[in-house]
């Protein structure tokens, strides 16, 4: 990797979410499997077919520009994040309790991705990319949206249910 | 590890969030002398005090109940988020454009830290812990404004400079 220019930085980092995004749709399935309040398993179905769009909404911001070439490379953070929400479904019991631990898993893979787009579609416009600026603030808004439908799923959680836990 | 409770899911996340934060504590050195802006190179050190701070909130929360004993672990993701800044460091000349990554990579770090944070002082509500709630909250806060302001920061990166790169 030889970065020296604001527009290697964005093509470094859009093929950098492109893994994280890849990694995430092989993710979701397992997660909403061992999921176990419907509201949550809908939530997962629901993102994965949101990260399909999210995938093809990076083709069309590399087919904007004939300057934008993806490079082939893995998300290391991703790899991580996806390794502990596998290490929670390995060694929790399916019920309350992992439903916890796979919102907080995907909460911080859906923040991982508010920050990436954040930079991404800033460097997008300081670059004079308009039209993948105006695409990856649409991913923006849907990794934000998702946040906050897991915040809701996780406040729903029955108090006198947890408070047996 | 064997997670069947709400709380054992909570001391899990908590141990995590220590290696996270030690973790930074040795990351935020280095990025504050990799940074050339001064407002950025300020910021680091601003937070690598923030995170100090941080960590001995995290051991009140530890004081605050006999149920609460952290395990010795390594959090994985913080691991794959801080060799993303070290290669970036490694790989940008120092300047401008790798102060836009710097702030790109810092961002996934609080972005990390707010998704956990969250979910902690949400576990401790439900668990009855409120002294340490009420100590994670401010935590969260605390990663929030970081990120507020290196978002100002990125942004007062000048127009001119950065449409020559």
């Amino acid at each position: 990797m030889s970065i020296t220019t604001l527009k290697e930085l964005f093509i470094h980092d859009l093929s950098d979410v492109y893994s994280a995004e890849r990694q995430i749709t092989k993710a979701l399935p397992k997660m909403a499997r061992a999921a176990t309040d419907p509201k949550l398993v809908d939530a997962f179905k629901t993102h994965l077919e949101e990260t399909q769009g999210q995938i093809e909404r990076l083709d069309q911001v590399v087919e904007s520009s004939d300057e934008i070439r993806l490079k082939r490379m893995k998300c290391h953070a991703m790899e991580g994040l996806v390794e502990e929400a596998q290490e929670l479904i390995d060694s929790v019991e399916k019920g309350e309790v992992l439903d916890a631990g796979l919102i907080g898993a995907a909460q911080k893979v859906e923040h991982y991705e508010i920050a990436t787009y954040g930079t991404l579609a800033a460097l997008a416009k300081k670059l004079g990319y308009s039209q993948a600026a105006k695409l990856l603030e649409e991913t923006l808004q849907e990794e934000k949206d998702t946040d906050k439908k897991l915040t809701v799923i996780a406040g729903s959680q029955s108090a006198t249910k947890t408070a047996k836990s």
